[in-house]
């Protein structure tokens, strides 16, 4: 397992329901792939919303995202943590 | 106080011990603004580093990576987590 940062950068507006809602959207299928969506961060004014997961891979983690209905803009691995 | 994530696009290379120092630059002047400087992650790769504040501002976080010789090229707020 490691570690990935997604990027979201067209959700304007979202408000903290609807993150909730996507975040469990997430979780309800996430063990298909093996993915632990551990946090998500969201700026409704740029739209930017950020997801920390633990994944087997970045195609596990876009998978989830996509079958979700929220496809990520990128995804980043994260082999380097302070 | 206030969350933010900035985001650094231009530290491809970035090695753990590089990542440590300049997180530690951060943490060394950061209470000069009140800034709590709370994680990073970095993908070599693509050469982008996330970090993740508590802070009374986006210019308070802005002003410490500057300080600290890495500015960051975005700052969000986070008013909105899961």
């Amino acid at each position: 397992m490691a570690k990935f940062m997604d990027v979201h950068r067209s959700m304007k507006g979202i408000t903290a329901e609807a993150l909730q809602e996507a975040h469990q959207a997430d979780v309800d299928i996430q063990g298909d792939e093996g993915v632990d969506f551990q946090h998500a961060w969201a700026d409704p004014d740029s739209g930017m919303v950020f997801c920390l997961a633990e994944a087997p891979s970045a195609d596990a983690v876009r998978r989830i995202h996509e079958r979700a209905g929220h496809p990520a803009d990128d995804v980043y691995p994260l082999p380097v943590e302070v």
